[in-house]
């Protein structure tokens, strides 16, 4: 699976943002044809679509691209297939995934599109409903094949559900978790909520630290400066590749001399912590260690 | 739906408590005879009921009245549906809710009341069990055209699971986030947790904040304070109710100039924010803004 | 149900550490082929297992004795049963249980043994992938009759989802707040996660006292040490008991005066409450009350 640490969102009307994509360093990017184009602007954005994308591919944009169509079942839905599912883009961002019928109307279209122009799309499920949280075993489940990543968005969850958001994050820690499992538990990556306070870069760590505790492998970003933390709070740190290899080299004498556990820095280690290892350096391989100048 | 911010509990056979409802400001009444009446009380309390809400409906007490029979299936639950059902109340509270056949007991009660009196009957289910909380999804979407509302009991939950109860509540923040999404993903309010710390104003009201962070509309509430309590903890304060004012005309000036998105005051606001401040300006021309004295 | 405060592991092939058994105070021992016992070590392990349980049997061991066997449908498990299944040992742990072959898989192997030798085995379940916890309310119902306990492992479900381990576990509230819902909903004991920072006293402490204000019966337990913290943090202690008395008293005075709650040292009192006192004082008759030293 390809690396998803950061995935920057712009709105599809906005095409100076837009435009910035190929000199950034996100995992992905979307074209965001839903929340972040108001309603009145989306038919003009849809009929720029075409060119923008062609545009940032011309413009060698190595990363994935994709383009958040709205809400499955909805009128914008079906304008937002026509206008992107036939582009060279990666696949598509489907937001409020609640029900299976969300999955068979945008599979449908999906599926369509790659026997017209014999593309493959992944699909990014959103949840971010009541619904969307308590059917999110079966929904994963039913479309685990087409999806890339199940993110979750704490902004939409919390006012569906008619509550507040906390610095914190305390009043979504269930629903994350939730996401989080189903998407590991189908071996899809998944991918944290938004973190809408763009100025604060130390919260923005924090939370993306705890996200990667929790499993996430990376988080929907609305800034590039959001992009650079993301990218590292994802990342194995120097500090954690070398506690790796430590780990692994003094497990590794043990198993010779017999032994299954040993104690390092304080620890009883075995089996699992061995595997978190490996996972560590095998990881360093691909991603750059991140300086850690971000983590808490 | 009407405005449940605060429940007020007091037991069946305190008549001196019950007479005291007029005179208090909570949205709703709960006459109990469930664990707040000793069971060597509830026959005197069941025969005294009908008088006590007849002068509860004579002193005009507006608000919404309730009467929390036995668990289900009890020989207790018979006695109190025959006693309660026909009575001028607004409906039942039924703790302990575990299995759809407690469902179906309490529903065949109060279908028959309905066709002897003619009246409508709501029901307020407690979920305070272990196998209340594992099965919540299904009985909340079995119930949902009886319900007004779900609400978690931590005191029997963490009785029930062999726990303790902690001042923080992370003891239960798993099944008070379950039973909060089960409501609202079946569009039916959701009441917090007793706190039973009767004296502690500031504990209430953080536990109240958090549980409207949660999603929860109010709080079961045990003393006249508490529903003062609950009461401007469950109402958006001036000040929040300023910030969302300043957030929709600030969002209404961006979507004019053809933006989705806008900063303010630190944050990236888009379409699930602005619902939410529309929603604490609607909400605030319904309830009477909280002085935020009592927020955390 | 026996206590299960402490269940100690110690390696299958570290006959060192299995002798110390007789001498330690755990409710329950673990002899461990899987994670503990290197794979190159485990064929020695499994042949000298029936010579370790006729010491330990003949030491006379008074707790509980059970075998940790690997994943139940792996080419190690076969050989794991068939070495320990007929030994007299109380039951055995199985680790990684996700789904419900796996439940078919060990009880098919444990009932022939049963018949083989006339004797009855228990089964303690590690829930401890992301599969395991998506499906463990299937897994404790489906073989319930034959658990005497649900296990939560920390360190492989945070290794599986992908996430990292915190000192303070609140990546693995979610999980381990559903197994101990799932255990008890089902009537099984559950325990709690393995504490790995041997040396930290204070954080076990804190761990076991958290996990037994969620309802876990007792800890997984790697060294002497813990055994004897756990037997601590999952007694009453002193002071519990004596509050728990008073409660009793003050609430049975109350219930002779026609009162069903009280309030008593800050707290309105009701039924759950006072079943809670109750369960600490029977409590209190079968372990013998802790120090309250390792309290937080």
């Amino acid at each position: 699976m390809r690396l998803l640490r950061s995935l920057l969102f712009a709105p599809a009307n906005r095409l100076d943002l837009l435009r910035k994509f190929p000199r950034l360093d996100a995992d992905a990017y979307v074209i965001d044809l839903e929340d972040g184009t108001p309603a009145a602007e989306r038919e003009r954005a849809r009929g720029s679509l075409s060119e923008i994308v062609a545009e940032l591919r011309a413009a060698r944009l190595a990363a994935a691209l994709f383009v958040r169509v709205n809400a499955a079942r909805s009128a914008d839905a079906a304008r937002d297939f026509a206008a992107a599912l036939d582009l060279p883009i990666d696949g598509i961002v489907v937001p409020k995934l609640a029900e299976r019928a969300d999955v068979r109307a945008a599979e449908a279209a999906i599926a369509r599109a790659e026997d017209r122009t014999g593309r493959r799309l992944g699909a990014i499920a959103l949840i971010e409903t009541a619904i969307g949280v308590t059917n999110v075993d079966r929904l994963a489940a039913y479309w685990r094949a087409r999806l890339v990543a199940l993110a979750f968005g704490a902004e939409d969850f919390v006012t569906d559900i008619g509550g507040r958001r906390r610095a914190d994050s305390r009043e979504v820690l269930y629903a994350r978790s939730r996401v989080v499992l189903s998407a590991r538990a189908n071996g899809i990556a998944a991918l944290d909520q938004v973190f809408p306070w763009i100025q604060d870069s130390d919260g923005f760590a924090t939370d993306a630290q705890f996200a990667r505790d929790l499993g996430y492998a990376g988080k929907m970003c609305i800034t590039p400066k959001q992009v650079e933390l993301a990218n590292d709070a994802f990342s194995p740190s120097v500090d954690e590749i070398e506690r790796s290899r430590r780990l692994i080299r003094a497990y590794d004498d043990a198993k010779h001399a017999g032994r299954g556990t040993i104690e390092l820095e304080g620890a009883l280690v075995d089996e699992p912590m061995l595997r978190r290892a490996h996972a560590i350096v095998a990881w360093a391989g691909e991603a750059k260690p991140s300086s850690g100048a971000a983590s808490s």
